[in-house]
C-alpha cells in the first residue's frame, strides 16, 4: 500500500474517535500478580459453566433447527422467558409487541438512540456514566447533555431545569447500582422522574444490568414498572444477561411501547439482521431449566462477601484517606481520595504496587465536570483475600505517591 | 396504558419505517405444501450439523474461558482464521489492524456506513439490491443514489457520471452472484471500478457472502484483492459465514484500511460491545478443524444441481414466457416475465398454486426504477424435484393469471 493514507472524509462523530482510558489500562490490569479492580467484567469463576453446558447440550440435540436466521425481534422461546423474567422484576409486557432481544443492553441503547436522535436533537445522560453509553448517544450526532449523579442517583432538580431548556428526547439512567457510582434511585425519585418525563415529553431510558445483584436492602421496581397512565408511554427498560449469566452470550433485551419497539426492530434489521438463534435457544433453555433462578442468588451472595471485604479493607487500610459509601448491590465502589493527591497521579504508583483501578474522570462525558479525586473500584472479579491485599497495596501506593517517591510506571495523559 | 400513544418525535429515517415486502410474504412461503423460492436463506438440510457439533463440543470443554467479553474487533483465533480464509480468496490482510469480526456482513456495512456517512453526504448502491443494505445506508441520513445493475453487474459509465456529479463517499456492490441479480462483475470491470474509486475518491465496498458458492466458470478475486497502489486505500471487503456455514452464527468480517477499520471497531463498541466470544470460538474451531474446506464444496455441488434443475424446468415449463440468464453461483435466479402480466399481478395466482417468489420491485431502492416484470427465485432451499414441480405450478399460475381467472388470495399492495 502506498505509505500515506488519504484524508478520509469521515462522518463528524468519527473524525477523532476518543481513545478508551479504561481499555488502555487493561495491559496493566492483566499483568500476572496484579490485583485488578479496573474491569467492568463479572467474575469468571462464578459463571455457571455446568448449567450452560447442560443447556448447550440440549440445544445441540436439535441444532439443525437452530441454525437459520432468527426473527429480527428474537426467538419466540427467549422472548417469552425474558418477559417472564421482566415480570418477576415487576415489569409486565407483551413479548410479541413490547419486547425485543438485542445484542446486550448496549445494542438496545444504540438502536433506541438511532430511532430517536439525529443532529439537532438533544439527549441527557447522568454523569458520571459508562462511556460506551455516552458514545451510543453521541454517535447519532445529537447534542448530549449531562446531569450530575451521586449516591442518590441523578439530580432531578437539575434535570427538570435542563429539560425545560433543551427539550431532550431521551434521558438515560442506570437506576440500580449504577456504573460507576453504585448508586440506586429510590422509588419516590423514580416516580418523580416519570412525572418529569410526562411533563417534558422525554423517554426515560433505564439500563438495568445490575438490579438482580442486590445483596443488601430492599428491591426497587424498574422505573417502567412504576409508570401508570400517560407515563407508560414514556418509559423504556433495557436489560442484559451479561452480568448475571455471561457477557459472551451477547443477549440483552428492551421493553418499550409498541411504536418505539417496532422501529428498534427495523433498525436492528439494517444493523445485524438478528441475534444468533443458536445462542438465543441456549439462553432460553437455561432459563426454562430453572438454572438462572438458582444461579443468581449464588453470585449475589459471592458479590456481597466481596463488597464487605472491600468496605472492611478500605476502612482498615485507608481510613480517612479514601471516602466511600458502601453499595447495596452491583459490582462497583465509587471512592474519593480525600487528600491532595488525585486519582490520576496515584495511578502509576498503584500499578507499580500491582493494584489497578480506573480514575473517575474516565466516566465523565464532559471532562470539565470530572471529579479528579474519584476512582472506580470493582469488587466483582477478585476474591476477598485479593481485595484485602489490594487495599494494603493501595495504601502503600498512596503513601509513596504522597511522599513523591520516584515511580517507574509512566502512563499517557 | 392510555389508549392513544403520543406522537413520538422519531428521527427522520424512522418516521415512517418501510414495511418489508419480503418478510410479508413469509407466512405464505411457510404454508405446508407450498414450494418457496422466496427466502434468501441457505438450505437448512445442507448445514454441517455434525461438524458444528464437534466444534461446539470442543469449545464446551474449555467453555469457562470463552464466556467473558470478547475483544471488540473479535477473538484473535477467529481473526487469524478469517485472514487465512480471505487470503485463500486472494485478499491478504493483517488480522490485527485490517480485519475485524462483525455480526454478519450486514453489521460490517452498517458500521462502515455510520463511520463514513451523515446527513448531507451521498452514497451509491447498485439497483436492484438487497433492501437491508439500502436501509443501512439510508438510516445514516445520507442521500442514497442508485446505479443500474444487470447481468454484467453495475453500470460503470453511469457510475462515473453520477460520481462526478454527487461525490459519493461510498459505492456498494455485491460483485459475485449478487442478490437479487445473480450477476458477477468481471475482472476488468472490477479494475475499472477501482480506477473510478481513486479518481472520484470514494470507497468501493464489496459485500461478498456468495463468491465461494461458485459451481460454474472461473473464480474472480475480490475487488480489494485487485487493488494496487493508491487504489488499496479505497477498497473495503465485507464477507459472512451466513451462506456457507449458517446464518445463526451471526459471524461476518470486514477488511479495510487501518484508519477505517479502527473507527468501525470504535462504532462497534458503542453498538453492541463485541460479538459472542463463545460463538467466535466455535467458528474458529470449525475452521481450524478443516471442516469448512470440506463443507463448502458439498453445498456448492448441491446448489449447482438445484440451479441446473431450475434452469431446465424454467426452459421446459415456461419457455418464452419467462426470460432468465443462468447464474454461475450463489442462490438466485433473476427472471423476467415476457408477456403483459407483471410479477405483482402474478403473485396471488402463484400463492394459490402453492409456489412463492419475490416480485423484483422489492429490490429497488427507488420504486420508480423498478422492473415490474422481474422476479427473484431462490433455488437454494428446495430440492431438484421441488424446483421442477415449482416451475410446473408457476406455469399453471401464469396461465390462470393470463386468463384472468378468479383468485382467492389477496395481498396488500
Amino acid at each position: 500500500m502506498s505509505p500515506i493514507a488519504p484524508d478520509y472524509a469521515f462522518a463528524t462523530p468519527f473524525l477523532n474517535p476518543p481513545a478508551s482510558p479504561i481499555r488502555s489500562l487493561m495491559p496493566y490490569a492483566m499483568r500476572p500478580g496484579t490485583i485488578s479492580l479496573a474491569g467492568g467484567y463479572p467474575a469468571q469463576e462464578l459463571f455457571d459453566v455446568e448449567g450452560l453446558s447442560v443447556a448447550s447440550t440440549q440445544v445441540m440435540a436439535r441444532l439443525g433447527g437452530c441454525l437459520q436466521y432468527s426473527n429480527i425481534d428474537g426467538q419466540a422461546s427467549l422472548r417469552e422467558q425474558l418477559a417472564r423474567l421482566s415480570a418477576a422484576r415487576g415489569l409486565r409486557c407483551n413479548p410479541d409487541t413490547e419486547l425485543a432481544v438485542t445484542g446486550g443492553s448496549q445494542q438496545a441503547l444504540a438502536l433506541l438512540s438511532r430511532v430517536m436522535l439525529q443532529p439537532g436533537d438533544h439527549a441527557v445522560i447522568e454523569t458520571p456514566a459508562f462511556p460506551n453509553s455516552v458514545q451510543a448517544l453521541r454517535y447519532t450526532g445529537a447534542a448530549v447533555h449531562t446531569v450530575p449523579s451521586g449516591p442518590q442517583g441523578i439530580d432531578l432538580d437539575a434535570l427538570d431545569e435542563l429539560a425545560a431548556r433543551v427539550k431532550p428526547k431521551m434521558v438515560c439512567v442506570v437506576a440500580s447500582f449504577s456504573n460507576p457510582c453504585g448508586a440506586t434511585l429510590a422509588r419516590e425519585r423514580r416516580l418523580r422522574l416519570l412525572e418529569l418525563a410526562v411533563r417534558h415529553r422525554f423517554l426515560v431510558v433505564e439500563d438495568d444490568p445490575y438490579s438482580e445483584l442486590r445483596f443488601d436492602g430492599e428491591a426497587v421496581p424498574p422505573i417502567a414498572a412504576l409508570a401508570e397512565g400517560e407515563a407508560r408511554h414514556w418509559a423504556v427498560y433495557l436489560s442484559s444477561m451479561s452480568k448475571t449469566m455471561a457477557p459472551a452470550l451477547r443477549i440483552g433485551w428492551l421493553v418499550a411501547p409498541a411504536e418505539i419497539r417496532r422501529r428498534c426492530v427495523g433498525a436492528k434489521a439494517a444493523d445485524d439482521m438478528a441475534c444468533s438463534a443458536w445462542i438465543q435457544e441456549v439462553v432460553a433453555q437455561y432459563l426454562a431449566n430453572g438454572r438462572y433462578d438458582e444461579h443468581v442468588p449464588r453470585i449475589r451472595a459471592a458479590y456481597g462477601l466481596r463488597c464487605d471485604a472491600m468496605a472492611g479493607a478500605l476502612a482498615r487500610e485507608l481510613d480517612g484517606r479514601i471516602r466511600f459509601s458502601k453499595p447495596q448491590g452491583g459490582m462497583f465502589f465509587w471512592a474519593r481520595l480525600t487528600g491532595d493527591v488525585d486519582a490520576t497521579r496515584l495511578l502509576p504508583y498503584a500499578i507499580e504496587h500491582e493494584v489497578v483501578y480506573v480514575p473517575g474522570k474516565a466516566f465523565y462525558a464532559n471532562p470539565a465536570e470530572a471529579d479528579l479525586h474519584a476512582m472506580r473500584m470493582s469488587f466483582a472479579t477478585m476474591n476477598e483475600a485479593q481485595i484485602a491485599e489490594g487495599m494494603v497495596r493501595l495504601g502503600r501506593a498512596l503513601t509513596a505517591c504522597e511522599a513523591n517517591e520516584p515511580v517507574s510506571v509512566s502512563l499517557a495523559a
